[in-house]
């Protein structure tokens, strides 16, 4: 079906700024060639002319699941068992719900210390909310599996750590999990177009997902949840919205969730936002993910290699071992803070997480290794400057 | 503050088709000039150019606050006290589940059967989730005040009913809810930038809704929402997201809610929509709301006398009075749905919502009174044309 094709990089996909090299792409993709002459395309033939009728006449209305399963074909997920929506927090909301549902009587959702904030925010909302005795026991990476009980309803886990790189064996923790009785939510923010992921052949109950990271939808690009499609049916939307209705046209007075996926839906699709990011998908044809990776796994060797020989000061925050680690690079600098506001002033994008970690995304499409190689001389001589000990600094906390 | 000084209609505000009637701005706004502009240099400049930088340079962070802002100065709000984000079910279901920790004790959310249904959708999603004996009572929209009791925590209801324009008095019902010791919750998916509505005035707890609709800010655009500031801090957010919380950004363990209303704020913002929907409520600069509604009378009161003269088999389904209506008009008609399906192959887009109403909006920005009788007119041609008696229409349900 695909034609497996494309040497990378493939930066011509894509609108980078001039004298830009740009390792941010697992914070915020670049836009992509074509997205801003579709959405205006959009913007005038579908809503400016059809108007309303755009819902039918343009499928605004399927576009969620049409979508969905786009995404689908870059996680290992089935058609028809994607859809898009909201945020990623909602939708982390939305299984973690559910899967209470789908184990009463255990109380715990577990969770790593490696997991966004957000999604430790969400559990914690729903616990509060629900206040029926339920917690959130956050362990340490490493002991997830030996923190499995059958106190455990839920275990939810980001794929790839967003400070540090560090990367879960889908496969083996969902298995650990299932053995427990727990369920299996993964959170693929940082794996989805940034390493193969196969979600069906993990066989998690629940996997959620951004789009505005290694997708390149843009800011604020909707989320996606996808359910293992023989549990569906039992899955009980906390966010009864009438697009996950079964008609939802029909008006009935009572909630009756849609046979599939829909039913994740809530309420009226960012149309905009969807057809930027259904276009911007377009960038991945003829794309093949394991490619993709064996160039990020190079990308990320070679950037580690030349950062330890020349900036010692630097200490790698990532796991070494490669099959470890996802599409990103972290180091720990005390003068992290500022020193990557220096490379950014000099047109190296990466970004800082508190305390002092420096982190680096490494996203083969539009990232070659002659950007690694100017990347790292660059932050030598940023090192060699030691901007943080000017008196303008320690006045401001601003390098230029 | 305001230079109100514009004559209405303002069509040359917006991109209007040739030949277009467009009577479904309650359900679509238009496109306003400007926005596909503004939306294609954000891309260009802001997602393309600054790429991550954006939050801050372009001050995306800041936008569902300023945005909200700007709504709130058409509902009566003041600064600081709506926020953008979501989808308006999402919006009820933030509200609902706050009310109800508001009022420990009592079990019912109290609705009528003119809202819309995915309110009450999501209200029983969530007593489903809650699964403590909460319940949703739905009365006729008359019998709000009788209903209310010691049981009801909160009043969950839409000012103005989608299907009939049917419009509820905020003062007097907020007032009659509050004097029950409940909290009554406002949805003004057909209120706002279509009647005056004064949240701060009415003293409500809480107010939410749509931006498009009457507010012209394409199909998806985000929510709003407004709590009523001296509860802020005891309102509990379910949805504990990451960009609510007190500092987003210091990716703290445990959630700490934002002091204010950014506390309803919960993942990364639709920042492509938010900006559309920026740039789409510049229409209303220098527009003055009492001024709308004098308008959208005059217009609602030519059509239903127009269209009683000379289509007598279509039955008013609004309220006669002006003072009861919002601003829209419904007619019943037994061939609705053919008659509105021809209508709209003539240019004249109304819409048609089952079993038999043929809904018809008008927003004074772009409608004015020669729309208003050629409409009439086409309708009339419409009726006596009987297209719903010709076999073509029997044997596919289709009118051309």
């Amino acid at each position: 079906m695909k034609d497996i094709s494309v040497t990378l990089p493939i930066k011509d996909r894509f609108e980078l700024p001039e004298g830009v090299i740009y390792l941010d792409g697992n914070s915020l993709g670049p836009l992509p060639k074509g997205v801003r002459t579709r959405v205006a395309e959009m913007m005038t033939q579908e809503w400016g002319r059809h108007l309303i009728r755009g819902w039918n006449a343009d499928d605004w209305m399927g576009q969620p699941l049409r979508v969905g399963s786009r995404v689908g074909q870059l996680i290992g997920a089935p058609e028809g068992t994607v859809v898009m929506g909201d945020t990623l927090s909602i939708k982390v909301y939305q299984a973690l719900s559910a899967a209470l549902k789908l184990r009463p009587g255990r109380k715990v959702i577990l969770s790593d210390s490696g997991n966004f904030p957000s999604d430790l925010y969400m559990a914690q909302g729903l616990i509060a909310q629900l206040d029926q005795g339920y917690q959130l026991r956050v362990v340490a990476p490493d002991d997830v599996a030996q923190a499995l009980n059958d106190e455990v309803a839920v275990a939810m886990l980001t794929q790839v750590d967003y400070r540090t790189g560090r990367m879960h064996d889908m496969q083996m923790i969902t298995a650990q999990v299932q053995a427990a009785g727990a369920v299996m939510l993964w959170d693929l923010a940082h794996s989805a177009g940034a390493v193969p992921v196969d979600v069906a052949g993990c066989g998690c109950e629940f996997a959620v997902g951004c789009t505005y990271k290694y997708l390149n939808g843009g800011p604020g690009a909707p989320a996606f949840i996808y359910v293992r499609p023989d549990i569906t049916e039992q899955v009980q939307p906390a966010l009864a919205g009438w697009l996950g209705h079964d008609a939802p046209f029909a008006f009935e007075a009572t909630y009756r969730p849609a046979q599939d996926i829909e039913r994740m839906r809530v309420g009226t699709p960012p149309v905009i936002q969807m057809t930027a990011l259904e276009e911007a998908l377009k960038v991945w044809d003829g794309i093949d993910m394991s490619a993709v990776r064996a160039r990020s796994i190079a990308l990320c060797e070679l950037f580690i290699e030349e950062v330890e020989r020349r900036c010692p000061d630097l200490h790698l925050a990532s796991p070494r071992d490669a099959s470890m680690r996802g599409s990103q690079v972290s180091f720990a600098f005390e003068h992290g803070y500022a020193a990557m506001q220096a490379l950014i002033s000099r047109g190296v994008i990466g970004d800082f997480r508190a305390p002092d970690i420096m982190r680096f995304g490494f996203t083969p499409l539009y990232v070659d290794e002659q950007d690694v190689r100017r990347a790292v001389d660059i932050l030598h001589e940023v090192l060699v400057g030691q901007l943080w000990d000017a008196p303008e600094f320690k006045a401001t906390g601003r390098v230029t």
